[in-house]
């Protein structure tokens, strides 16, 4: 794995210079802690702290993984160590209420940190990562007591979290779920079932794991009416707050996967497990939902962090191995061949990351300034438009940058032709670490229903146009810069062809609903390039401002203006595919009786 | 892993029903053996070994991996008898010549047997493979006498063979190589160097290894014209054909890989290693050339060989998988959610990969009639055409049928959600396994380079009109065919707008050569949907006309024209972005400076 350095520079250039932060936490009443000289502070100490600490770490989770025994689950070398230092730092309480022992600052403070998390190590961030879930569920549906019991210790760190969702035969569809809870004279409940894919279900970092259960009462409906959600400790709280007795939960067995070696994949047992109840009765899948899109955005993040890994690998090798002379004559005769950079197909390949790995963050920082709306904005209207708008980009974000984020580690891999598919260079960790995040938190398919079922149709459309309402503004405040024109005339047509196909497949879904399921995957890989040629024709317009006032980053800004152009004439052509695609329809996908899929045998 | 079936019935379909193999065998002198019994014996043969002997040993090998010691390479459990039976079954000799010891059929027959071998277990299939290459150097560049000596013992399959190719510092650049080559006083060589990425370089399969070495002569000149090539045995063959004294050449290590486990993957060390010479002086590329078309169909079929295990176990899991409801409502309304094969999006990526495979296939036997042809056929014309042919479609095939053999392995693991993720499925091995293909034997953008630079604008078009008018002719013949209508048309309009393009990039390369390596991988995938488009629409006609003619396998020739009506629908729209990509040119991938990539820090 080459060394890891955190993209500081860029991730200031986006959250400062194209989304201006500091007039975004100026707004907001959660924002005035999070000064410049405070932002400036935590985004410096995080770098540090992933740089150093627990970027080092990546190759050796990936090689020794977890290993389990009765007595509990134990963590690859130093995980432990780190997640102590983690603690120390206080990073755990970033974007936690002051109340809870939390520093207060705004949510989106707290992702420019896992983002840096989640590119120096994955595996690692995921621990912490989870317990984020379980905050955020306690902080928005448990009571006093449960805040003062949990929340304050999953804030301080001192405990992790998990959430259960899924079951052996339920995944996808959680109505299915058969774990139950039977009540109390106590008022608390037994909670008896397995779960399966549970991250960071057993681990040695901490003393103890608050595990958020979906379960369902004993008169519950069918269905995902009558899930409700109970917090389930490893350990029961003493009376003083400290640990009491050991719960009647357990970890059966880890998995072995394809990668995220160093994190806890953990079939979970609960027998008769002693629980309570979060949120009203019946209401768990409505409950989950409420934080459901930070949590996509938590793994969208994904995407950007295999993609900026598979840079950081790719462009050191591309400047060092030396392989071929440049199709031009030679561009280092001093050296027995050119490094490989000089050739077009690995200009292409790391183009292509650096065009994701840039353009997604900006995708991300732009969600993450809706979450602190949404989140604490005082102004009602403000914080449902933020809402509306954070639900149409969370299935692109979500599922667009895992695919991205997939296809650039493989492109990071092929940098390095053979000596890619070898452990030692790390770049087959990254891909191998990158393909699970199309699959949690809602596959891709999954995310694409949501998009274009839930979000963009049953709105009437209305979620699509307060995001094309935005690039619609941009198009036109640019229309007559003729150093932009290269980036606003696509981009207008893009956005107009956008609602066009909406509509048209609007149309079609009501003769027959498999329409919807025909084009959304395409429709939302389509919704990602459009979403990042508007974030792309931006970032050209902040770096053509730049240069245009002078600046002793030339070289900086000029490669943004480069990546837009690469990105608008060799990336977004692929749209040209999703909407022929997409005006396939239905009928080629169901046409074929399932039992004629395979006779060629 | 799913059990494997291997699809004999598919590759009967394709290369008596599609290609006509029969009446092809017929023309050929060395055709006459394979008569349609001996065809059917070893098609089925064949496929009870792969399912019964080797597939099993699939995980296996992907488990134990293998492993290094002083004394030697130890390959997984059940492979060394795997290979026993493999010899003592006579697959070795099948498309070698009589006076070798071979059973004298056909090429083509050997790679239906590669096919099941690979799709069954490739990790295993390796070792036979290698050794394959070896036989090709042998019989085309070997003296009598090396022949006697090592030609008939490999194709016995008592001794396995490698080809020594790549060094630390060179892998694609072989004009770097470094190894050397000091002529003795006996007419023999002392080889000296270090070799890496050597697949089965070392192993406990059979007495002997025979390695075919790159290396320089003393006065060999500089670059590719200086490197000549070498047998260089593990053991030296005693007087008496035995075994004779251990050769100074050792493996050093075995890489630590993403996937092919079960392959050793070596650093070979020659320490003054004897050596003799094979070919001319100098000459060593162009014997390599001279093969090296057969060598790349055998790796273009690993793409094939991945999506027929991709959709193999995707199909079955689709048909059992229970979750949520169809759209339109239950399918099977008596169990407690529907298989999810009801769901478009399942479809779309089941019918995605049958697309691949099947088309694939197509392309992959209509290739290996051409080897066929090329080298058997008394007609010099006629091996000339099938030459100019199978030049132009073998880069084609290497990188089109891995890259979307990749592709398809990863659909294969999604359908199965989370679950495609864990090992004991299978699906995440067939998508590691996958990886290297697009590495090996030249990348991506090596094929690319070799496909537009060399085969296609070097002959002036010519080997690219080798195809294009049979694509032409075909559609001409079927032009008022209504049935076909929906694809001849859209075929014929590609089939003309492939010259277009190629003319525009040729004109442009005049200017900038440049513009060859900035259009190259994008012009590779768009042939390589063009000739698969080609294939399913005359697949689609063989099924018309079947269905037509009436038939008790109605069933499998519908899903033929379904597949087909797939393709073109929501696969082949891809074209248009890799046409609108190859507008966007060379200017966009070279105009940021190579230390400029990198400033986000």
């Amino acid at each position: 794995m080459p060394d890891y350095k955190a993209p500081v520079r860029d991730i200031r250039f986006v959250r400062d210079e194209l989304l201006d932060y500091p007039a975004h936490y100026r707004s907001l009443p959660a924002g005035g802690e999070a000064t410049p000289d405070v932002v400036d502070a935590i985004l410096e100490e995080g770098a540090r702290f992933c740089e150093e600490v627990i970027a080092p770490l990546n190759p050796v989770g990936d090689r020794e993984g977890c290993s389990w025994s009765e007595a509990g689950v134990k963590t690859p070398s130093g995980f432990k160590e780190a997640y102590r230092r983690y603690v120390e730092g206080g990073w755990p309480s970033l974007a936690h209420a002051v109340e809870h022992g939390g520093q207060g600052l705004p949510e989106s403070l707290g992702i420019a940190v896992t983002e840096m998390i989640g590119e120096a190590n994955w595996a690692w961030g995921m621990y912490p990562g989870l317990a984020q879930g379980a905050m955020n569920t306690l902080s928005a549906h448990g009571t006093e007591e449960q805040k003062a019991t949990y929340l304050t210790r999953l804030v301080s760190g001192e405990w992790t979290g998990t959430m259960c969702l899924t079951e052996p035969h339920c995944g996808t569809d959680l109505g299915l779920l058969r774990t139950r809870a039977e009540p109390q004279a106590d008022g608390s409940y037994r909670v008896s079932g397995t779960k399966i894919f549970i991250s960071a279900g057993e681990h040695d970092l901490a003393e103890n794991i608050v595990h958020i259960v979906l379960a369902r009462l004993p008169d519950a409906p069918p269905g995902t009416k009558g899930i409700s959600l109970f917090i389930v400790p490893k350990f029961l709280p003493a009376a003083d707050g400290g640990l009491g007795v050991r719960n009647q939960v357990s970890c059966g067995s880890i998995e072995h996967k394809m990668g995220i070696h160093g994190n806890a994949t953990c079939v979970m047992n609960f027998d008769g497990a002693t629980g309570f109840l979060i949120g009203p009765p019946h209401k768990g899948l409505n409950c989950m939902f409420t934080f459901m899109n930070t949590a996509r955005l938590g793994t969208a993040l994904q995407g950007l962090a295999h993609a900026e890994v598979a840079f950081q690998g790719a462009i050191r090798y591309a400047r060092e191995r030396l392989q071929m002379r440049a199709l031009n004559g030679p561009k280092a005769p001093g050296l027995p061949a050119d490094p490989i950079i000089v050739h077009p197909d690995v200009r292409r390949m790391l183009l292509t990351i650096k065009a994701f790995a840039e353009g997604n963050r900006a995708l991300l920082y732009f969600s993450a300034k809706q979450v602190d709306i949404a989140r604490y904005s005082q102004d009602a209207a403000e914080r449902a438009a933020a809402d509306l708008l954070l639900g149409f980009l969370t299935p692109i974000a979500k599922a667009f940058m895992t695919e991205t984020g997939f296809e650039a580690a493989s492109h990071g891999l092929q940098v390095y032709g053979g000596h890619g598919y070898i452990r030692e260079w790390g770049m087959e960790q990254n891909l191998r670490d990158s393909r699970i995040a199309m699959l949690y938190e809602g596959t891709t398919g999954v995310q694409a229903l949501d998009l274009l079922g839930r979000k963009v149709l049953m709105t009437q459309g209305e979620s699509l146009k307060a995001f094309t309402r935005i690039v619609h503004k941009f198009c036109k405040a640019h229309a007559e810069d003729e150093g932009l024109k290269a980036f606003v005339e696509p981009l207008a047509r893009l956005n107009q062809e956008w609602g066009e196909i909406t509509l048209q497949i609007g149309m079609q879904a009501m003769q027959d609903r498999d329409e919807v399921g025909a084009a959304a995957v395409d429709y939302l890989m389509y919704s990602g390039y459009v979403c990042l040629a508007y974030f792309w024709a931006d970032m050209a317009r902040v770096a053509q401002e730049r240069l245009a006032a002078g600046t002793v980053e030339e070289a900086f800004y000029r490669a943004k203006l480069q990546t837009a152009r690469f990105y608008f004439a060799r990336i977004l052509p692929r749209t040209r595919g999703h909407v022929e695609a997409m005006h396939g329809g239905a009928g080629p996908l169901m046409e074929m009786a399932a039992e004629d899929f395979d006779l060629g045998y």
